[in-house]
């Protein structure tokens, strides 16, 4: 892989990566067991239609995580083998130190833990979380260091998610608060913990080639693809559901198009930038989550694309420079742009949504 | 992005985008809405197993129309990121542009317009005619212009499928007359308006090279996979739709070795040429739409994905070469081998197939 | 396409694929029709949510075949296209052979033969078989000896399940004895004959590039990715469905931490082996196949996931080197550890769970 080796002994990596596969299979000996048979045969008929419902939703993340983000970071045209691997191996530790660590919490209160695929989609949020994290540092960074990253976020994202859906009770299906927010400002904390005040200039090696630019213009469309997937999988099935999915379609859509529209605008010749694509058509995406599977309105949604894609072009223009200038702060893949922009506009509108539906039933 | 922008204000295609993506919204606003929330438990549970039912195959035509054509047009090395980000923008100001177009027709007829999966379908139905259409002028056209074809194709498109569909009648689930053909032809129309009699030679950028043929093959791989998807979407659930799956595999797999075998006799050196594989293998799937839910047997499936392989390749080696010295049609992509004469050939197959079911039955 | 033409008559690829299309579509014309459409309302919604559920599971196995397999194995820059086109063509001419074959056999039973998806399911699977075989002699083929090998190949496959799965009862949802250990020596067998004792030197087109190992890595990402649904598609909808999901998720995921652990391990400087991970991480879904949708715990599919991809990156490092050495055997994809050590793993584990199990019971 391209990273060298930082001045450590060769076997940390390996060594510390063993031992936790190690440590994982104790725990699944002692604790872990799969959900009893169904009894009866309208459980099992019950249990094969849940599945249908979910498993190919379950899929198409599956997608989205591995080979969608995987190729939207492969942007840096030297990096591009050692993105692809970092994301899945990071994806694959941090969904098993979920599993863990839901587990062991579900251990305390109910003695042994049953798997289902409604815990590896949770877990697989939680990796989630990560790998947006880690956009921030993306490339200089070594694997140890990633995986330190990850060992401290999930435990912290369970807690920070446990907080605001079951004690606050907000309502987020799409994961804008709990998990796009929350990565964004966690990783921009890494980025400063790990890099300081050192300014450091941009390497050669990281300016896009368009051979690059088109693998991770890829990685886009399969995760713009995919996003309604995404966002309604944990939705109630039936109506909000089928919401969900709408809502999320017309937000990206608008997403879309306004990218176009506000990359062209801002840039010289009206070239439009790759980098406002990669990141500006899926904003809002991100930004829809929260309100996804309520009763707004399609225009809503629509607004919100568009609003949140204005957002994130102007964020990559004039804010990402800011922040380096005056907080020396470093987000390699404008993990903020992204992800904190949209996410905040997104939780504003479900603040209002809420605020008219209880006028509105007043 | 490659194509220079034409000697026009700068600022014309953002403007012209943002004034519409605004009229989006307002429309959006006044007039679209969603369908009520079922208010009973039966209908609840009816609209969760039709949503499971479609959505998975609405995301595959998503795949598709989004990463597998993309990629498939991508065979001029120079023209990849324009060409991918180009159909990407198509497809979502021709999708809205279909909503708003749909929109207007259901409003005089029933009011509010609501919203759902189909929808959203018919409207990608329309966009994707523009895709197509587009293929004939490809990497010659700006952005501008390609956007005031769809303008003008989506209506025209919505028309001719009312006439086509609706007043004569014509079954056609797979959309080989009402996409393909119409598209075919109006992208030659488009052609010929556009460069009218101008002979443009070949320029040197318009050679493929090795890398942008695999790019291109992945694209037809992908669409060959989930073209199944694409004609099975709008069939009755049940017999009707499993029967449009294996016709459609059917065809396809019978276009994919005869593309072969037709390929081979005619280049020299039994090579293979890449043009010929990315789209005649495809050529099954464009013929077949029109009858893969009738009950024909599965030979016919075969037969006319043979066929149409043959014609298309035969096409690209002879059709084209002329219609270039006498028309002086310019088609870049060679739409009418893989959309004009497969679809033809479907159409005259679905006309034969009634006629023996009728003698059938009387 | 890169491979030069052997020294024979140029038109004996075409023809003798056209020959075999022309006496498919005599066959198809004499003994194959569709099931007859279900009389009863009842049957009509079984068969709507039987192919809701079947479906889905089905393009995902196509992608893996089609798009998955076919970059897998493109890791020989300057094969890459070649390696798409012939992997494609193998499994279209294979899937149609096997459906000839599955076809007679029916026949001699049942008098006409009804095609529906399963028999394409089990068509696929066999054409599977004939692709891992050729991974073998990869890159040293023409396609008409590639189509020999599946001309051998798919009918030997058949006789070997039958007798695996109905004579001796052994259960095996996910093909791992009938599908990658029988393949995996079929292949090697064709290896030796082929090439017999004759050692070739490493061509310096065989060479692995960074451009080149990355479409592998996407390949194997992508197979990665949608292995689950190959191992579900022929379960029990339900408990034994999601089980196997569950199992064969967890065996995955354990694999590709291990294949990071045991490559650094071995590796000098620590660096990952490209072609260990793109194999290693598959190793544990060959290795599940076999138990997945029995009552194991979820800590036997994570040990086995581990000990499968110990066992493929040793056998990269350590066996095939001494297989060509002391056996002048030539395994150019590694298939013997992809799919020959794990597989063997896989039906040790199974006779030890069966074991188990009965003692239980007893």
């Amino acid at each position: 892989m391209a990273v060298p080796p930082p001045a450590r002994p060769r076997c940390l990596l390996p060594l510390s990566l063993g031992l936790f596969q190690g440590a994982l299979l104790l725990f699944f000996a002692l604790f872990v067991t799969y959900d009893e048979p169904s009894a009866q045969v309208e459980d099992a008929s019950l249990a094969a239609s849940q599945l249908c419902g979910t498993f190919p939703l379950f899929q198409d993340i599956q997608v989205m995580v591995v080979v969608g983000l995987g190729l939207l970071l492969a942007f840096l045209p030297r990096y591009g083998l050692s993105v692809l691997t970092h994301n899945f191996l990071l994806l694959n530790f941090s969904t098993q130190w979920a599993l863990v660590l839901q587990g062991l919490l579900h251990h305390f209160h109910h003695g042994r833990v049953h798997l289902d695929l409604r815990n590896l989609l949770a877990a697989e949020f939680a990796a989630v979380t990560v790998l947006i994290s880690v956009g921030a540092v993306l490339g200089r960074t070594s694997p140890c260091q990633l995986l330190v990253v990850a060992t401290c976020e999930v435990p912290i994202y369970l807690a920070s998610e446990w907080t605001i859906v079951t004690c606050l009770g907000v309502l987020d299906v799409g994961g804008t608060i709990t998990i796009h927010v929350f990565s964004c400002y966690f990783g921009l904390g890494v980025s400063k913990a790990l890099f300081g005040a050192a300014r450091r200039p941009v390497h050669p090696k990281e300016t896009t080639t368009p051979r690059s630019d088109l693998l991770s213009l890829v990685g886009m469309l399969i995760l713009w693809v995919f996003w309604p997937s995404f966002v309604a999988v944990l939705c109630q099935p039936g109506d909000a559901q089928h919401r969900a999915v709408l809502n999320t379609f017309l937000a990206m859509s608008a997403s879309a198009v306004t990218t176009v529209v506000a990359s062209s605008l801002l840039e010289r010749d009206s070239k439009l930038s790759a980098g406002h694509l990669q990141n500006g058509c899926l904003a809002g995406g991100v930004a829809i989550g929260v309100v996804a599977d309520m009763a707004v309105p399609p225009v809503a949604a629509l607004a919100l694309g568009s609003l949140s894609a204005v957002a994130c072009v102007l964020g990559f223009k004039f804010l990402t420079p800011l922040l380096a200038r005056k907080l020396v702060l470093q987000d390699q893949c404008g993990i903020h742009n992204l992800h904190g922009l949209p996410g905040i506009l997104g939780a504003a509108a479900s603040a209002v949504a809420i605020l008219v539906a209880s006028e509105d039933a007043s």
